[in-house]
């Protein structure tokens, strides 16, 4: 199987096992869970699940016991995106080419389907760590990505972005703000998924690496795409950055060097892979995806 | 000891606790520990991990293993406050007394604050997992507070709230509102903590049943207070609930019967306890308190 060929194949697990943990419900409270089906159905990369589900293949785990974590770490980021696309947020009105949730479901209820898909994240995580025959194991993969979605890692990241604004920080802030805001999201589903597969702990330091320069990597991209992206491609306004003055790489750094950077934090990410050889196909193939994509 | 006492030492033990889970951080995210702290510290009743130590001393549980839990519904009660009384909710200016937290740190880190406790409650719970001697049954005790605190539960209460505004609803949908969104957030800590102190499963039922009408008498206590209530003492405006023309015990049955109801279902709430014996005094005591109560 070629890497796109398995690309899709983990993504449709993906959506699959997304679409029956959240089961549309008869009225008064059927618009709730039309709001969280809205953002969690939406498309996207499914980066973090991905992430999770190729590391399991590789370490030879079972994809069962990985998939509700991985799929708890998507629910945790699309719920990050309804309330940062909110009015007092970032207010956003296009999110992966179409209207965001507030938009069309108003705000109060897109609060609350924010609120409603971080808390089905953990209702997932703790239904598998019951049913689990390793529990203690079960609860630390979940705990990793508890403390990477909570105030010591994503909201502290989305903090500093909000305290930032309208200001040129140094890189030291910057980079901080990316390893809370974009990283921890990234790392948790790999960490998470080589704990459930009793990855010894060389071999989590060496994912632990790889996921840590994918996620800058990641970023930097984001930042180049907001310069020189594709408006429809991106399904979203495209130099949205430059206008409410963010500090990005490409403002720090100029674009010609972020691209030098974006090469080099992917080409690290991949040495990282180095031991685990052949088996780590489908992850390299995903690092030099991601240096390439359009949206 | 008399009520008074164990009551205040319950809430001293409680503060202590949540105090030390959020700690003051440095800049640049210390703005959202500011907000978080804000409202976790604003007082308040702590009714409901009162609820979970008071059943298990009664079940001659250990404390320092529920006590976790019990913050940990305190910190998902104070996040659903804060997200409640935004601008697009209920856009509430004072709780308690004090300026609501989007008053005080504006909407966008009011709802990070909010998220991050929602997700303390979590991080929290795990890490007790992880150390519990009992992981199965302390996944079970915090699988039950995700299920209240979620789609499931109190979420789809507010939901129901937001659809029933400037309408008059029937008895039915007001029930299923108030069982959602008060009753199953008071219902979670008393279920979680028998769980996590080894309850049989009569017990449990029996424990079930007084939550479940203490819920409802706490709820139609809180709509005479909205209509008989002293603004001083409530610390919030009299008389919203009728200015909103939202649907309340009082506009369904009037003053008169409201109190009737609410004197029939705190007696049955005691009614629950009768297996328990002299150990159920506390929790008898508290029914009575609340029935009494002026905020």
């Amino acid at each position: 199987m070629d890497f796109k060929q398995q690309l899709d194949k983990y993504v449709d697990k993906i959506n699959e096992y997304l679409d029956r943990c959240i089961t549309e419900k008869e009225l008064p409270e059927k618009p709730l869970y039309s709001a969280m089906k809205y953002s969690i159905m939406a498309g996207g990369k499914r980066l973090r699940p991905v992430l999770s589900l190729a590391v399991c293949d590789m370490l030879d785990g079972n994809v069962e016991e990985v998939l509700p974590f991985a799929c708890a770490v998507e629910m945790i980021h699309t719920y990050s995106l309804i309330h940062d696309d909110l009015p007092a947020m970032d207010n956003d009105d296009f999110r992966r080419g179409r209207p965001t949730n507030h938009k069309v479901y108003g705000e109060a209820l897109a609060i609350l389907a924010g609120d409603g898909l971080l808390n089905l994240a953990f209702e997932t995580m703790l239904e598998s760590i019951i049913k689990s025959g390793d529990k203690e194991q079960a609860a630390r993969a979940a705990g990793v990505i508890a403390t990477a979605s909570g105030s010591k890692g994503m909201i502290s990241g989305q903090v500093i972005d909000l305290e930032s604004e309208g200001k040129q920080v140094d890189t030291d802030i910057l980079n901080r703000m990316h390893r809370f805001k974009t990283g921890a999201l990234i790392k948790a589903p790999v960490v998470s998924a080589a704990i459930l597969c009793k990855a010894e702990a060389d071999d989590i330091e060496k994912l632990d690496s790889f996921a840590e320069n994918l996620g800058l990597a990641f970023q930097i991209k984001d930042d180049i795409l907001d310069v020189e992206g594709n408006t429809e491609k991106l399904g979203k306004k495209v130099g949205s950055d430059a206008d409410n003055n963010k500090s990005t790489y490409v403002s720090l750094y100029g674009l010609e060097r972020s691209k030098e950077i974006l090469s080099d934090v992917t080409k690290k990410a991949i040495a990282s892979l180095e031991k685990f050889g052949e088996k780590a196909v489908f992850l390299k193939s995903l690092a030099d995806y991601l240096l390439v994509r359009e949206n």
